[in-house]
């Protein structure tokens, strides 16, 4: 097992011993700037592709861009002016979708979102196994996502993510840099309930 | 890194070189009967609690029933005759549930069920480290989990669990064996797309 870096132990306590790939894993914001190879950045979509879904359905999809390319410029400008702030750091930008319906019937699936975050933790998970940064954001323009890259409507629109070779965070702009670090979580007690649920 | 066993090399062979932990994760059905120990199942809550989700807001919840408790009956019944005839054998039961709105301004949250399904895949990989079985299923009554277990409405119900000790597949119902072993997924060329989507 990896042993944790200061920065996670430090920040979490975990109430129980549970895998440090799972413990380790954070967002961090501060990238080199580096553009990510083809061969860098395929294995963090490889591992997105194992997780589970309902009838193994697998709704989640990809749309990236790596640095220096046509496409990058596209997906860099679907954000707000404070993510742009840091993402022009990274190294690949993705949008990551979710098709609404079943393909074996065409039904809606109830379940489609939560399946394809289960994919995302696996691509956050690889990428930090990896020391890449791996950070998912809601603050871009989904409309104008959903316009730009041509997304039809059977497929929403959920998070993007920027990927990236992780940098010290004196590279980030001023504001940003007391926040990097791992963040902390609730209490067990609060989120795990038997029989009956609490608030 | 952990060897993989032969079931799941045998029936999945990854494009890119991933992380063990992520590519062995499937989901059996087939489990003892043994319940589970608070010690034993507490540590996959922990990791669930670990998932990131938008502005950490941790949407997630668990109610939970184990083997041989007064709660175990309700959570049992709560499901179709289907998944009752192999889950009769799980050690622990679950139902998953996330919370619609941000705890900071009570706004909806257009990510929760995505963040929700981060911290599942956590459970579920941490069960699997365990040589535990974590099977997601959405054959259920999601009106009856609302009205049995006092959902408010705020919470949306995303899916069951049923977590267990792994036995052999002839434990199982005879039309369920042959199913017991990892499915394949999708091409990674089908679900990862470079600057504009494509079907």
């Amino acid at each position: 097992m990896t042993k944790l870096p200061k920065e996670v132990t430090d920040a979490r306590k975990p109430g129980y011993d549970i895998n440090p790939l799972i413990l380790g894993r954070w967002s961090p914001r501060a990238m080199t700037g580096e553009a990510l190879s083809e061969q860098e950045l395929m294995p963090l979509f490889e591992a997105a592709r194992w997780a589970p879904s309902s009838y193994n359905n697998q709704p989640w999809r990809f749309v990236y861009a790596r640095r220096d390319t046509p496409a990058w410029k596209k997906l860099f400008a679907l954000m707000g002016e404070f993510n742009q702030g840091w993402t022009k750091e990274a190294g690949a930008l993705a949008v990551v979708l979710s098709k609404r319906t079943f393909e074996h019937n065409g039904k809606p699936s109830r379940t489609h979102a939560f399946d394809t975050g289960s994919a995302w933790e696996n691509l956050a998970l690889e990428a930090s196994s990896r020391g890449l940064v791996a950070h998912g954001m809601e603050g871009f323009d989904y409309d104008r996502a959903r316009k730009d890259l041509g997304v039809p409507e059977d497929y929403e629109i959920m998070c993007m993510v920027a990927i990236g070779k992780r940098a010290p965070a004196s590279k980030l702009p001023q504001e940003l840099q007391g926040k990097e670090m791992p963040s902390d979580r609730k209490p067990l007690k609060e989120i795990v309930m038997e029989g009956t649920f609490r608030k």
